[in-house]
């Protein structure tokens, strides 16, 4: 069983390299001992909050140490907060029941958050077909002359760079690599842009 | 005395109406009893980080419950971090050095970070001269119409409106208002957006 797409979807796959794959670290230490979790939570709010509002028709996946996928789904999602400290504490209640999930069965860990046994290949695999996989990356085409997708699939990396294997599954799925200007961004800053660019598509008229 | 512009800076003044005027709070509770300044903390992280870079020349100003004002300068900034946590424990920091900000005299309370007793209305006179003031707001002209400006001063409110009297002063000294999309985001959303839309002006020519 996976989650359904839904039709004008975003998602976004964040990959977590250091990030903990149990629930043993403490949130007063995000970006040292919990792996640069920091990042990851930075990612969650990029991707949902609007001024008041949540994004509902986002989807976020992120692979925690190519082991464990968390999604968090903008529609079902309940308790979350723009800090890191609470998203945190929300992913390591997913983390806590790892032993529930089995094979690529998703759990649900708390309202609109789900945890799988897989790693970035299965995750990337799994939502590929959703829509349009596009890599952020800075060497891409400039966004300013891209046409905006439809279900984009954005694919991004922490604060470390894919590694071979990771770009080489990404090479093989990739539709199209974007750059979102001239300087590389974090990566909550780049959803934040990802974002804006599309919801700025014929702004003018608006 | 108060800090020299540079050509070409880009400024951020950013009110935090319930912000700590003192350092007695616990950096486990940011975004409870530290008056949600976990706002400030990514609204910093948004205005200084580039993936492994920092904005040298970016100035953050934080108006902490319109009686003190953080500035951040980007050129000499140090021990900066993009984690909620650590950029709290630098405001911390600086406001604990309180008794020694007497008048509008600045008082650097670690590198590149300077606390003055002044609020609001005495904040945004300082940095008024320094170039365009740009108030970002959803009821503003679209960023995608607007012609990018030199040393701009962007002027934002964290998780509530601006007061009455706040928007009477800004009235009074603003130079243009601009929305950047159609949704109402977040102030460190908002900055990145900011950013990008400065960083990517002529961005086909790269």
């Amino acid at each position: 069983m996976t989650l359904a797409p839904r039709t004008g979807m975003r998602q976004f796959v964040i990959v977590g390299h250091d990030a903990p794959t149990t629930p043993d670290f403490s949130l007063d230490d995000l970006a040292g001992a919990a792996g640069r979790l920091d990042v990851l939570c930075r990612c969650v709010s990029a991707a949902f909050f609007l001024s008041h509002d949540i994004r509902e028709d986002v989807r976020v996946h992120l692979v925690l140490g190519d082991e464990y996928t968390i999604t968090v789904d903008g529609g079902t999602v309940r308790r979350l907060n723009p800090d890191e400290r609470s998203t945190a504490a929300l992913l390591r209640k997913a983390l806590a029941e790892r032993e529930e999930a089995i094979g690529h069965i998703p759990v649900e860990t708390s309202p609109g958050v789900s945890l799988t046994r897989r790693g970035f290949a299965g995750t990337l695999d799994d939502v590929a077909g959703d829509g349009t996989v596009i890599q952020l990356h800075e060497d891409g085409d400039p966004v300013v002359d891209a046409e905006p997708p439809t279900d984009p699939v954005f694919v991004l990396s922490d604060h470390r760079d894919f590694t071979d294997e990771e770009a080489a599954v990404l090479a093989d799925t990739v539709d199209r690599r974007v750059a979102l200007g001239p300087h590389p961004l974090h990566a909550n800053h780049a959803i934040t842009v990802a974002h804006n660019f599309l919801d700025t598509d014929g702004y003018e008229s608006y």
